[in-house]
């Protein structure tokens, strides 16, 4: 009945959401009128993530992780033909397409848009290629940015809670400029991915508001550093704002062009079809997660957590990775906070250290290993394994910022089982969320309830509880999960495609029509928060002893550890 | 050759011992010339760690730990015969016998010796049973005993560290006259099992030195506490002294008389055969470990560690189990310590921790998961792995003397593979011996070196090395491992015999000449010992901030989990 309600003139309006993650891309057709998944294609990346061996290069260092553009490209080709034949769309029917992207992966490029990675000359150098979010490798970069940063009390220090990541945008260009002269020099613009496939799509370098504030110190209003700034970090840098790095940036959901007569050809879409600015795949979730006004925790749940929230004005907030306006939707300012591990904790445990056992007993009931342990685990009472674990095993993100941290598990006796560790993990996950939670509303910015999204809350049921209870919180949980970023995305083209194309006039409009939550919901129960809030506040003191420099013991076994495997 | 320097008439002498231990005991034939194990056979008591129901009787309570003294008599009986056998040697060969047994383990008896619990009239009742060492359940009367001894400023706080425990005598008989005074009213001696069993096989009540001072605050030459004391423990305790317990004590390898007649019969051995005074295992191995002076640390390792050391004078040292002057050797202060887990720990990761691969690349290589892991763990060097622990998987005997301490892992990271975490076990049981290794020498009592006896050393070779590494000192291993108590009791079986019979003078001169060490010992690696010295400063901040009352989180972890349980 809900549907029939739709006119048919926007039942038969599509969008194109593109989100690329780490490993692939996905190509997605989403219903204008009700954000139906109509269909979705993943697309592999060829070169996958490029950490060990440029192809038919050299080998590359510890801590580097580098991609193909030429990837990228492949995803927009094959994805949107296959997953248009898929749903039995006509290109006509698609009004608008939208995309997101990891970030800050960035790539140096001529002043037309071609990757240096793409030309002969550059082609076997590692710094001619993108350099995915999880390239470590400028860490002296990012210590140096930090330093001069405080050193002349820039404002871009209280954005990003106090420290500026080895992952962004300009630590990753400072370790060009320091490495690699040749490449550097050559560079006609240094543009994220994000941003250099719309640039692709459209013929248009038209870069958007979300990465440069997120990741690249730019701030609406304001622009970017002063020209001194740069020139302490390299005398290279001097001039590098307008140069190299443009300083033109739009909003969230603008038209960055139409799709181009080549970009129509490859993928059999209309010329001309609208084209919205890039877009982070955290960030393009909220509104696809029906979010846009404050008091909505966003919880990105996998591999780790991105936490986004709304807020009216901007606070400085302890240990946020930014908090930039207009930076998720329009009017407001968007804080993104994060757990740099969640889902790989229980990964490594499961891989680690859960007994053969259990591992029996699953092959026995022909159930994955994850499924015994998690109804044992669920057959616990809070604080009944009596144990505590700091989430550390990938440092902390937020709110510590500190990736020198580690991982600990305490109270364990002859008598504890693998099924009571694997609670207290995902307790010490919850607790980390609830630390962040607690360190928006010290600072006035409020967190009413939790929507979460990714791939771990249909995974773990026990999870979802666990947080509900740790947090005090409703969590609900948004309708797709995985693909949550293409629908975001495909909204955002609605956006661009415009009201009278068929699309939305905002980002509001389209959340309201395309953006849909479950019906049930995970609701915190009183007795288990009451034993939380205690086994919480004994998390905080440990989480203060260890984390704000009482006892650095973790810093100075890695320091040991380094040493070690050096000699 | 070495053998036929001794005299044919000493080399056809040989001394009996018998080691009772907690699921089984041991009987072994030893040459008095030199030591050699002749043969040993062990009996399992039939009805094993009495724990959850009586035989034919109640349900037991949480915490209680029982054994029937019949068990005992039929290791004397079964084991003498069949050792002897095994040896070819002749009863008329055996010149002494010496027993050893765990302690604190007494049972309530009549005046001639029976068993409460051979009585048909209490047979079904709990308290009229042995309560073996690792019976706890009279925690609450260790708690009272300790609140009145330290209120009265008695002594015995001092010789036991400043705590008695609820696994020693006056625990175990106060509990009975709490729960049982129809028990307690007719019990005429309450005695440990290592003097019941010297009891039986001469007639005599003959009580050694060592359980008394040990475990029954009883000090040479002053005595026990007053009666003003035991009446504020309990009215029916103030004349316990003199009447329940005897006041007569007899020194270490006294000959506490002969073999009756009817255990002539029942062992096949010569009436009047010499029979030394009880003696516990642990003590009874220092002098089978070639240590008869002060400066060597004994280490018994097992699923837990006693240490041993000898002292020319008594010191208060930390967390002791006790100092006896006489408890080990004549003329010397006994020192004792411990570690409530150590092969315990490894066995409880083994157990829990190990992931399914190692067990299968276990068996196809067909050798021991331990094999594997010992192996990967002995590539990584000194602080390679990341990883500090806290060994309090079952408290913290030395030197923090506190059960409601629990195991800490630290310094966890995605990439912590599990032979990381075993090497970490290891290292901090090596750490914990280094603790009191720290707390004897802080008090001026030397340890130049360490003996190791038990069942670790032949088994895991890293461990010792990384003992070794960690203390700084050189290991030697006793010539026998697990059967370095019976040849303890054997060794003061002929010194009961006395030099006139063919044995020894003193305990020294047997040591002198039964006792052995292996040729190979495990010498500190510089290197190695000077990163040791970096995590066990470490290890210290860790052991204090958790262990001395800074932060008692795992104390308030067990207090929750106790009330989870029971609701």
């Amino acid at each position: 009945m809900g549907r029939q309600t739709s006119s048919s003139k926007s039942r038969d309006k599509f969008a194109l959401g593109i989100d690329y993650g780490t490993e692939s891309g996905r190509a997605a057709v989403v219903r204008i009128a009700n954000g139906e998944l109509v269909s979705s294609v993943i697309v592999p990346y060829a070169d996958g993530v490029i950490d060990a061996q440029l192809p038919g290069g050299p080998k590359l260092e510890h801590d580097w992780a580098l991609q193909n553009p030429r990837d990228y490209l492949l995803v927009a080709e094959k994805g949107v033909r296959k997953t248009l034949k898929a749903a039995g769309v006509k290109p006509e029917q698609v009004i608008g397409l939208g995309t997101d992207f990891t970030a800050s992966s960035p790539l140096p490029v001529k002043a037309d848009g071609t990757p240096l990675c793409f030309l002969p000359k550059f082609r076997k150098h590692p710094h001619a290629w993108v350099k995915l979010w999880k390239h470590h490798a400028a860490q002296p970069e990012a210590d140096r940015i930090n330093e001069i940063g405080r050193e002349r009390n820039e404002d871009f220090i209280r954005t990003y809670g106090g420290k500026y990541s080895s992952e962004w945008f300009f630590s990753k260009l400072l370790q060009i400029a320091n490495e690699a002269p040749a490449i550097y020099d050559s560079t006609d613009r240094f543009v994220e991915s994000a941003d250099w496939i719309v640039w692709q799509l459209t013929g248009k370098e038209r870069r958007c508001t979300c990465t440069a504030g997120y990741k690249a110190m730019w701030v609406k209003g304001k622009g970017f550093p002063s020209r001194e700034f740069y020139g302490a970090l390299h005398p290279s840098l001097a001039n590098v704002i307008g140069t190299k790095v443009t300083e033109d940036y739009y909003p969230l959901g603008a038209r960055a062009g139409g799709l181009t007569a080549e970009w129509a050809r490859k993928t059999s879409l209309r010329e001309g079809t609208p084209v919205s600015v890039g877009n982070v795949d955290a960030h393009v979730s909220v509104p696809a997660c029906a979010v846009t006004e404050p008091g909505s925790l966003v919880m990105i749940m996998g591999t780790s957590i991105c936490h986004i929230l709304l807020g009216r004005e901007r606070q400085v907030v302890e240990g946020m990775c930014g908090v930039v306006e207009d930076g998720v939707v329009p009017g407001l300012w968007g804080y993104e906070a994060g757990q740099s591990a969640v889902g790989d904790i229980f990964a490594w445990f499961f891989e680690n250290g859960v007994h053969v056992s259990v591992s029996r007993e699953a092959r026995r009931r022909s159930v994955p290993v994850t499924v015994i342990l998690e109804k044992q685990a669920a057959a616990l009472a809070p604080g009944q394994s009596g144990l505590l674990a700091l989430d550390w095993w990938n440092g902390n993100r937020s709110v510590l910022v500190d990736a020198g941290l580690t991982g600990v598990l305490l109270g364990l006796r002859l008598a504890t089982r693998p099924e009571e560790i694997y609670r207290a993990l995902i307790e010490a996950t919850a607790f980390g969320t609830r630390q962040i939670i607690e360190a928006f509303e010290s600072r006035g910015v409020e967190v009413r309830n939790l929507v979460a999204c990714g791939g771990l809350p249909e995974k773990n049921r026990l999870l979802m509880q666990i947080f509900a209870d740790v947090t005090g919180r409703e969590i609900r949980i948004a309708r797709y999960l995985l693909t949550c970023p293409a629908l975001g995305s495909a909204m955002h083209g609605a956006v661009a495609a415009g009201r009278e194309a068929g699309g939305y006039g905002t980002i509001f409009e389209a959340a309201q029509n395309m953006a849909q939550l479950q019906k049930d919901s995970y609701r915190p129960r009183k007795q288990a928060h009451d034993v939380y809030d205690r086994l919480f506040r004994e998390y905080q003191t440990l989480h203060d002893y260890f984390g704000r420099g009482t006892n650095d013991v973790m810093k100075r076994l890695k320091a040991l550890q380094a040493e070690q495997v050096s000699r």
